[in-house]
């Protein structure tokens, strides 16, 4: 190999990033994959079961149909033009597509748009947060972006400004955040949700990581908060959230709000509330806090992961920093259109009365109730395996539960230089085919160890999956027991 | 607003960054068109003609038949269930998207894909390459992405440690390039390219900057080489593109060659060479030089700038290497699946022989007839005006004429804090609707001024916007003549 480029001399942060729900452990997944292909038989499982990542319809979540009606004839708009397209397609998913091929110059889903988006679609998408939360939202503030993702770097990379500046993030947090601060050179300043109280959001542990990090010199710019959470699946009250909004207010800190699973709450006792409502409500305005809420087609009742869509809404900046970001998300011309048009839907779906309703709104139930008896009956699984503790899965597309790891299994993940945790994923994708992720991925209190695992295989698959892991468990405790 | 956050404590990166394609006369155009709608009427153009970007299909090019219909079936796969659909679109079309949608995994194109994107795509695309070059390519190699920039963020990102690391790059070059340079921290090294041999890369050139750079203690990781150039429209000859490859690989560096332009060539006498057929040509091997290519689905006759697809072919770099390059691709899960289904659509277009082929043939002929006529007459004109010398658009799509401007003129735009060339091409904005980008923006030899016009408005429209430009460019010479 060429001796210019090794990985000693790459970029030391992005040697330093780790992602672990596309890391090692999906890596080993994706050999044994090829293996069964290869050598069908040769283990003891006949397929792989992705449950590392909340990626719905790689297991078999079907798409919701009037999103992909109304995609296909904005792919290919001469459809409009012939009398078979009305027999193959809803008249509102028809009318639908119509109106926003209008809003597009010239009709033409093949053109770079606005570097925010599609304004059309980005009006949809402000009428559809003004009639979730009860107050006006504007289109200017709206950003389309490629799924959440690239949302959450660009505000990385606009905020850190090199090593001193912090990041105040959750553990238990989605790794896309560590990540972020990582490959953007920044602090994450950890503060800690409580397991014991149900993976709750503590204001007071929220103030003293802020002072410890303060006191060691770090600046510190932004919180963010995951609602409902990713992995750990709780929602957020309201008071807790207007005890959150009240200290990033006093603080002076940008408050980075994850709510891409706002559509995804399992329990009849919460509800999702979105930052802004929480800030407006209080009688906060655009002056009183900086404020960005993410949002993604790839989670809630649609799923649609491959799409890469999502918006930021971005309130409570100066005019000269929104040129900022503007001036970044120029940078990368725009989102994808597809993705823009699904943003434009998913906030704004079929209404009553409308042809589609009725399909649209049981497809939407029976995707939400099954994932909440998927959730439900993982989340008892876990609870009744020797060493297990799991919390509620109030929302999001996890459970995330506690394991008690005998000492001589901890013994032998350290032989195997592997984290605890990691050491039993590994065992369990050996023996079932279950992929899942090592809390170490996700970050933990030190000495406690977990594993993440989606409630989205189907529900025909449940009991299946529940046995396998309640065998593998009884064989690897049986090995290990203290 | 907020206190917290003010540009003055923003990443110091990101306000350094420029990118012009998308400043300050583009949102002035944008001003400007609002105005038209609001106030019909009240300026001496009825539309704003956006000559600043390669965006061909905002201005009235087609998608090209096939590839929208394949699109939308793998948008709305239960199309295939239906009777009428053989009505609806070519049996070529719906062949290829049944092939398509079998190589993805329960044919969900909702779900996240591997994230270099899904295999049997890749594999389309290293056979489209491999019957390119005429020399072997690897799905493994293949990294989708949404779009070119994407990926040259991705490398920039990689090979960037802080400001002593360089990357040389052609002036006048693309300002993404200078972007992502300036958002990661390194240092723009530039070469010029050679206005009077029809923008030639002259190989002692390259060697004098290197060296140059060298002596400042900056260490060279990469050569940016834009092959057909942007804004420059030159098509490298073969002995050009053996000298560039010789130099990499004898001074160390990593070769990113940016083809996205490799089918928009309108000269007989010049062929588009990928970098890669060339190494190889010469003998050398993976281990002699790592060398990345970007494709993109915006260019091409195909001009599918919304979709966001694209790849980077990546070769000769260490396993571990890599590791990293997919650590990065992952931490974004992956590009759109629709962009990754065009990117092997382009690869592997219709072939003699299928239903679509002779339709498919006629689109794609007759879009790079008329852009190669679009060129010639553009370029003449620009040769017909006082003060402006043109060199010919050999491809891309661009031309990047030198203007002469009198000091009287330069002297105006002094008082008006503006770049000369910013000056001319705001006022030509505002005389007439055309939206060009000052040479400023992708570099230039000190004290020479260019501007940057795209060859994309319609062909019937071509004749109006030479006239417009003529009768603009002499009153302004009227005006400013020394």
């Amino acid at each position: 190999m060429a001796a210019s480029v090794a990985v000693e001399n790459l970029n030391p942060k992005v040697l330093k990033c780790e992602y672990a729900v596309r890391g090692e452990i999906v890596i080993h997944a994706q050999r044994l994959q090829q293996q069964l292909q290869t050598q069908p038989g040769s283990l003891p499982f006949d397929e792989i079961l992705y449950c590392n990542i909340g990626n719905p319809q790689s297991l078999g979540q079907q798409p919701v149909t009037f999103f992909r009606e109304v995609l296909a004839i904005c792919d290919h708009p001469s459809l409009l033009e012939k009398e078979e397209t009305k027999s193959l397609f809803s008249p509102d998913a028809i009318s639908r597509a119509k109106q926003i091929l209008a809003t597009i110059p010239g009709r033409a889903t093949g053109a770079y748009s606005h570097s925010q988006g599609i304004k059309g679609l980005r009006d949809a998408i402000a009428t559809g947060i003004a009639s979730r939360d009860g107050f006006p939202a504007n289109a200017d503030d709206i950003f389309l972006t490629d799924g959440a993702s690239p949302g959450v770097h660009m505000m990385m990379q606009l905020l850190i400004r090199n090593e001193k500046d912090g990041i105040l993030c959750p553990i238990p947090q989605y790794p896309l955040y560590s990540a972020s601060i990582a490959l953007h050179g920044g602090a994450l300043v950890p503060y800690y949700l409580n397991e014991s109280t149900g993976w709750g959001l503590e204001i007071s542990d929220l103030k003293k990581q802020l002072e410890d990090a303060r006191s060691k010199g770090i600046d510190v710019r932004a919180l963010v908060v995951i609602n409902p959470g990713n992995p750990t699946g709780q929602v957020l009250s309201e008071d807790n959230q207007y005890g959150v909004v009240k200290f990033c207010k006093s603080e002076g800190l940008v408050l980075l709000a994850d709510e891409v699973y706002q559509e995804n709450i399992y329990v009849d006792n919460k509800k999702f509330n979105s930052f802004k409502k929480i800030a407006r409500s209080m009688g906060y305005g655009e002056d009183d806090l900086p404020l960005v809420s993410f949002q993604s087609v790839s989670k809630g009742y649609y799923g649609e992961c491959g799409k890469r869509g999502g918006y930021m809404e971005i309130t409570g900046f100066s005019a000269p920093v929104r040129e900022q970001i503007y001036k970044l998300a120029s940078v990368n011309l725009c989102s994808n259109i597809t993705g823009q048009i699904l943003a434009s839907l998913v906030m704004n779906p079929p209404k009553t009365g409308d042809e589609s309703y009725a399909s649209y709104k049981a497809e939407k139930d029976g995707i939400l109730q099954s994932l909440a008896r998927r959730a439900k009956a993982l989340e008892d699984a876990f609870n009744n395996l020797e060493g297990f503790t799991c919390n509620k899965a109030e929302g999001a597309m996890y459970v995330f539960p506690q394991i008690l790891l005998p000492q001589k299994a901890i013994e032998a993940a350290k032989a195997a230089k592997k984290a605890p945790d990691a050491f039993y994923a590994l065992r369990l994708l050996d023996s079932t085919g279950i992929v899942v992720v090592p809390g170490s991925g996700f970050g933990q209190v030190p000495g406690t160890w977990h594993i993440r695992c989606t409630i989205l295989p189907q529900e025909d698959k449940i009991p299946a999956v529940i046995t396998n892991l309640k065998k593998f468990h009884q064989a690897f405790m049986a090995e290990y027991r203290d």
